[in-house]
């Protein structure tokens, strides 16, 4: 009733997607959270026919937790294509006009999909105090690890990725971002930060060796199952474990403006939606970028 | 050679003392770290003679890590009857005299053995912000959680308890502390913070579910072995845990001096250090409060 009707001109295939295909979240419904679309009907005609994308968490918008200013944690929130919401794997879409955001014209469709995952990285910076003294490794070659490290080295003194993928990890050399194998990560001990984009065990455990003693360990990735995690030695070390999720739409369009970051190297291909099954499957190879999809 | 000969005047047994005995750390020595003494020799005279406490991390004070100002994380330190030094169970024990604390005349020998828990429990005011506007929930009321509690009244516009041990709940409440059983800790859920000083699994897991999305869970007791980690629940909550040793000596003292902080209730009992066995067995029964050891 209150919602705008978007019609997607754009998705983007997100690792949450895949996981929800897996069982996570117990979704039932079409999944899809990455979009840029035009407005077709809405309640405020300003919004109509303009390009936009979409804030995924919807709030009540009157409980003690939106109230309390969190409505990303709403806890009778619905996530687009996540939680109680159809997401943007579809013609259409519908979201509450609060949520959009306008494209700025210098933007591409294929630009303005990358909102809500950078939007993500960005969210780093929300909950975590970077300055220029700080050393920080990202553990994790995919797509969201390529944006993370983009987005801290605005902040950090230093930035440096560990991955498996020599394809990815090539990439962001060109970014100028040093890179490299697990195995050669060593050197890399004592960091002030680290962040997981891998959402493994073994992207975990490799982190948790890397953070310095009252160092912070970010945590951007969801994980499929729970990990034995040794509580004592964060303890001990002091270390600090940050759980991250969704962040600010408004300072990602405007990074994207800004050319601060690059996200056309981060495409790997474009299917259109009745391909969506291959699409998927693609998007599910180990180290795949990202994988659009046209409706 | 540069350190200071203390004889032992009174001892504290602490849950990390019967973990040691289990194994923990892998200590082979003499454990104890929570003491009073007296001075009996020293490189500086001034301190001879004198009553004191020791900080039980011992750091080289020449490496990166303590030129960083983070000595109690030094790489190579000793730590008093867990690390590489011969503790607090015993006639004597050394300690750099850099280590060293005078206690004032107002404190007895046993309020002094408190300063080292108490200042692990004020570490989470240096670690982590808490405001008159935050809800606290400790969980476990053993002797940490029960100076936990006293000190992050100071700060926090409203702290409960949450244990097994009826006496030990009476105890809190008897310091004006509200405090209940599990079954009765769901009206605190959505809890700003929460301190773990439980070490246990349903302590964590107890813990995990009354922090409300966006806060902070701060484990104070270490953990005998690894916990199943539900780390995906952290990213989607964007909750927090911070891991928290050792504090800082002199706020503690201070403290104790100013009468904020209640110990004389802690007690259990005391005994000689030749009963040794015997006090550590009492330690170790479910809810024990401080067992003193008097050589």
């Amino acid at each position: 009733p209150d919602e705008a009707l978007v019609r997607v001109t754009l998705a983007g295939i997100c690792r949450t997607d895949l996981e929800i295909l897996r069982g996570y979240m117990g979704f039932a419904g079409v999944p899809g959270h990455e979009f840029t679309g035009v407005v077709e009907a809405c309640p405020d005609p300003a919004w109509v026919g303009r390009r936009v994308v979409g804030e995924i968490n919807c709030a009540c918008g009157r409980c003690p937790v939106c109230l309390a200013g969190r409505p990303r944690h709403c806890p009778h929130r619905t996530v687009l294509g996540i939680q109680g919401r159809d997401g943007a794997f579809a013609q259409y879409l519908t979201l509450p006009a609060a949520n959009l955001h306008a494209v700025p014209e210098a933007l591409s469709d294929a630009d303005a999909v990358f909102v809500e995952p950078l939007a993500a990285a960005l969210e780093i910076l929300e909950q975590v105090e970077i300055t220029a003294s700080d050393r920080v490794v990202v553990v994790g070659d995919g797509k969201l690890g390529l944006l993370v490290v983009q987005v801290l080295r605005e902040r950090a003194g230093e930035v440096a990725l560990v991955g498996r993928h020599q394809r990815n990890l090539s990439l962001a050399r060109g970014l100028g971002i040093a890179a490299m194998l697990p195995d050669r990560a060593g050197d890399l001990a004592g960091a002030d930060v680290v962040v997981d984009c891998s959402g493994t065990v073994s992207g975990w455990e490799l982190g948790r060796g890397l953070v310095r003693a009252r160092g912070r360990l970010v945590l951007k990735s969801t994980f499929a199952s729970p990990v034995p995690v040794d509580l004592a030695s964060l303890v001990v070390d002091e270390v600090t474990v940050v759980g991250s999720r969704c962040g600010p739409f408004g300072p990602a369009l405007h990074a994207l403006a800004a050319g601060k970051v690059a996200v056309a190297p981060l495409v790997e291909a474009e299917y259109p939606l009745d391909r969506g099954a291959e699409a998927l499957e693609h998007a599910a190879r180990p180290g795949s970028l990202k994988v659009l999809l046209r409706p």
